[in-house]
């Protein structure tokens, strides 16, 4: 096509590679069917939590910014797999085999957008901004939503404790109270409900 | 919860309702898989595309306009269930179907919030603003691109022709000369290839 630019052709490639994150799955079931949950629709369900509750973030929190930071926060998994919040082990490499992924995928875009969505996974994990701090809140308030919902789930499967629920949960207060004091209410309901070890 | 308000409730009460996106499928696959695609794993690509095509728009679009209104476009299908493009007899009384949707939905929500999100939602569909024409390009052009990575698909699958596809362009125009432009260059390449009958 000759009207199709250099710009279009290597958007329209990295649309098309952006179709694999409906392949990675999270040990995360859904709430209304059995099925693990994917990155792709996990991350629309995480936009739509900041659509809703971005009035409970600690610090007035620019919506674009969050919401953009989380449409791509998951994208270096296509290649770096998605790593189970509780497995120390997958951890210790994670961050090399992120950078990796981040480069290639994000690098398929022409040079401006490439360095603009790289930015906003960086500025993602660094944690260092309100808007940072408020999307971990969200990603990690969502599974514990859908394992109190599924009466344990992951909890239950990989034997993880309320203190290490406790321990996440210090990210979700990081980023708004409110929130904090929800999961707070989930956890202790969980255990009380036999969901979850004390 | 004595600190869970009355508002938060109602928030996380539809943010767990939402999850049943998850489990609305679509008539188009994935291009990297050969399962069908559910609403809300599209909703994420549809905002992604947001994201990278925005400048290929028109008219200068606000971007968290543009990606509110995806996100929240196709939550009705909860209720009202996916309609294919190409299926006449289900779009009579699709509208009807997607309003009562859209009040039952939205209307978990503390009434401010409920009110935005239909208006959005409503936006959407009525194609009046700049925001609106562009998301519409957007939902037309990615199941086209699947079709066009997917040899034919759903167009071989119920005997779409090339005219039919041609009308559904004239929406990626509306929004984007561009996109229009590489769609045209999708039906035509199609053509060539046996992907879809002249």
């Amino acid at each position: 096509m000759e009207h199709l630019t250099e710009q279009l052709t290597k958007q329209i490639e990295f649309i098309i590679e952006l179709d694999k994150l409906k392949t990675i799955y999270r040990q995360t079931k859904l709430i209304h069917d059995e099925r693990q949950e994917n990155d792709a629709e996990h991350t629309w369900h995480l936009a739509m939590m900041a659509l809703v509750l971005h009035p409970h973030a600690n610090e007035q929190v620019d919506l674009l910014k969050v919401i953009k930071m989380l449409l791509v926060h998951d994208i270096v998994e296509i290649d770096a797999g998605d790593t189970f919040a509780y497995d120390v082990a997958a951890h210790a490499d994670k961050e090399e085999r992120e950078i990796k992924a981040a480069n290639r995928i994000f690098g398929l875009l022409p040079e401006e957008q490439a360095e603009e969505l790289k930015q906003l996974w960086y500025d993602y994990e660094k944690k260092e901004t309100a808007e940072a701090r408020f999307a971990h809140s969200l990603d990690r308030l969502q599974p514990m939503i859908h394992n109190y919902k599924n009466e344990g789930d992951t909890w239950k499967r990989f034997g993880v404790t309320s203190e290490q629920v406790h321990a996440k949960n210090n990210y979700i207060k990081e980023g708004s109270t409110v929130l904090g004091q929800y999961a707070e209410h989930i956890i202790n309901d969980s255990i009380q409900k036999g969901y979850l070890t004390k």
